[in-house]
């Protein structure tokens, strides 16, 4: 790599998005690979008090409050961790970051992927991610996994996680450059496989 | 008044706009007229907890990150309190709100006023104040006023605190139809007067 990678993992919760993240970092860790693993949101310090308010403030939450929470995080973000990483020649791994914004956001809740795009630009001084992983899975399934333990966005109505996993599957056709789509109904290793196939065109 | 009105409490730190609320606010109780007294950040119970990040935070705050919090917050505090008092015809006293965030992160920090009018009709639904009583003082005076103790802000270069004191009467140029730029280097009383000629217009 002559300057960092960033790859990002999305996907509705329930889709093992965090569990593959590990085990890709485990895989890249094996290849001798200087890289970060972060979230979004909450990848700095400020970032845990901006995800603890959007994660479980107990209360009404405006959509716009919640969109520019989002990108709040991710301005400090960008700035304090991604770019330096990216940098210095760095892998970066990213729990989450703009497609959600568009998903949850711009899909589900209507705010509007493009408008959500212009804003994302702005707070993210442009930068996106060179691939994406989109861990595909249906409804019944991610209902499965996240159980009874939930956050306040996985309290979210079954309609608003569906509008969610369409959004993901849209942008999928919209950026089909940096965006990979992977079944995730199957076993851990089974999709880990995938992602090892994916990444393996950037590490030897 | 048909429905309600909106006025803004603008100024440099030490200008004495929150002391200059309070006297109108008294005045204001006593012509009998529903009225709220709200703050922009922190006027709602979410906005508290972004606020304390924006004045408190002890560390490197990014530019962008800074401003999306001003946003949020005024996303909340319109959805929540703002629009419903003036749908029921109140007349809300704010302290500080869009040109706040224009002189300080637009001017001062020089992301851009416009774009930041921009962002603002998102995040506040187009709403702007009726009419905004800017509170001019000195550097000098607002250093004295302010003292020692310190926030976030407040501990901003004397060069900051200028651009934001030019901010403001560059915004009052620009909307002559709202701003009302009142000398506050003078007395308490002497400034609440002109307050009170102003909004007598108003309320007989």
């Amino acid at each position: 790599m002559k300057k960092g990678l960033f790859v990002t993992f999305e996907g509705t919760d329930g889709s093992g998005k965090s569990t593959q993240l590990e085990l890709a970092a485990k895989y890249i860790q094996e290849k001798d690979v200087e890289f970060i693993q972060t979230r979004d949101p909450g990848g700095t310090p400020l970032g845990c008090k901006i995800r603890e308010i959007l994660l479980n403030y107990d209360g009404e939450v405006a959509p716009y409050c919640e969109l520019f929470l989002y990108l709040a995080d991710r301005a400090q973000h960008i700035d304090e961790k991604i770019l330096p990483a990216l940098n210095e020649g760095k892998l970066v791994l990213c729990d989450r970051y703009v497609d959600s914004t568009m998903a949850y956001q711009g899909y589900a809740r209507g705010l509007g992927a493009d408008r959500i795009l212009q804003l994302n630009r702005i707070a993210a001084k442009s930068l996106m991610p060179d691939l994406t992983f989109v861990f595909d899975v249906n409804t019944e399934v991610s209902r499965q996994r996240v159980g009874d333990k939930k956050d306040r966005l996985e309290s979210e109505a079954d309609d608003f996680h569906k509008k969610v996993r369409e959004g993901y599957l849209d942008l999928a056709g919209k950026f089909p450059e940096r965006i990979v789509v992977i079944d995730a109904n199957r076993g851990i290793e089974e999709v880990h496989q995938d992602v090892v196939k994916v990444l393996g065109r950037f590490f030897n």
